[in-house]
């Protein structure tokens, strides 16, 4: 999404030394990610094996949670800390790992579960190599 | 983005006489002003003039909220309620509307409030064509 | 929770004619029905039944987003905009009285779905008495 | 509040060793956080010394959107994670010690810093005291 560089470009106190992409690629990544979580969820409750599925539905909807949270304080600059920054993409990469880790048990039998499990294997991705520049 | 599609795509149940294209437009349309709403406040912020941006950061965070909580009900379709989905949709386009309009008047001095104006037009007209279907 | 009401105190601009304690106890209510909600689809998950409880479930989720969403615009007053916060609460008020009736139907069985219906129902009331007054 | 005591122990499954009294305290701090921040956000936007406290709004933007998160990841129980949970823990612990941190330094001008930097230190001790029993 080219609105998500566009916003970073146009901030308009220094950046420091932050990886911009790597930095626009988590944002990213993190959108994507919720947003497949959410409808990963939300396709679980409507599988006729949905007693199979709990613990599935329940890391999405952490990882949706997280994801989101990770997304709003990864789009803010002022009055940047390091710290909080660190721990929040920590928590959104194990919850992301966590989610594709389940996601990918049911791969085979349900088409969303493998759309989702590689979203969230992506934002895990993403979010280690932003660690990687902390 | 292609995920809000395939996930859609992989939904197991019947979705009913929901618009798909319509669908998945306003979910990618409220992600992104949600993300470019996030930002925007932030870069607001960082201005020298923020006394002159209130509104605009208020508004922001608004319309960043009704985005948000609008992506996760329309990815929803399981024991679906059409007065829950247009009521919210509702909500997220009055906030894109008003949001827009206040960005659109600090567009030719902050380039983030031009983005963002955009995002946000964007995302009411993808309300709007939705709520048409509904 | 007295802090909602000491930070409306504190306020330092004019709140203009809202009626104070109507907004408290809707921002209460509301924050209290979206812990709730969120709860009680877990605790539907861990249900034997849970194949029975997929509507309450998705219900649970729609009005914790919502709820969530309320609570954040009613507790901004810089800039204030009568429409979003009017159809916000709207949105709202239709998802707490739509989980309030679908945890109701539950509520015999399910101790945590009589608990939620309450706190649903509490926060559907809430939303009227600020909707009467805006 | 009583209903999250009410919710959680309506859980029908087995809860594992977790510290109950810790478990709901800490949500209950969460929320009253999260809210606290997103009122003191908004009042900081409303003081005319704006462009003194965009640190605070920025942090308090942080710590209310990691206490929503928080709220929800520890209201659930289904399919439990422990290293989710504390990572989601840890970042709240995080943002409400510098939002504490920063309000504190506002308090004695404005009292809405003053209220929120006590919601934030409740939280982040709440935060202390659970981690402790994880």
């Amino acid at each position: 999404m080219p609105v998500i560089e566009e916003m970073l470009d146009s901030y308009p106190k220094d950046l420091g030394s932050v990886d911009r992409a790597a930095l626009v690629a988590c944002i990213a990544a993190a959108l994507e990610c919720s947003q497949a979580c959410t409808a990963c969820a939300d396709a679980c409750l409507s599988e006729d094996m949905v007693a199979d599925l709990v613990k599935c539905i329940r890391t999405n909807l952490d990882c949706a949670d997280l994801c989101t949270a990770a997304v709003a304080v990864m789009s803010r600059h002022t009055g940047y800390d390091a710290n909080i920054t660190r721990q929040t993409v920590e928590a959104c990469r194990a919850a992301c790992a966590a989610c594709a880790d389940e996601c990918e048990r049911h791969a085979d039998m349900h088409e969303h579960c493998r759309v989702c499990a590689e979203a969230c294997r992506r934002c895990q991705e993403a979010c280690d190599a932003l660690l990687a520049t902390l």
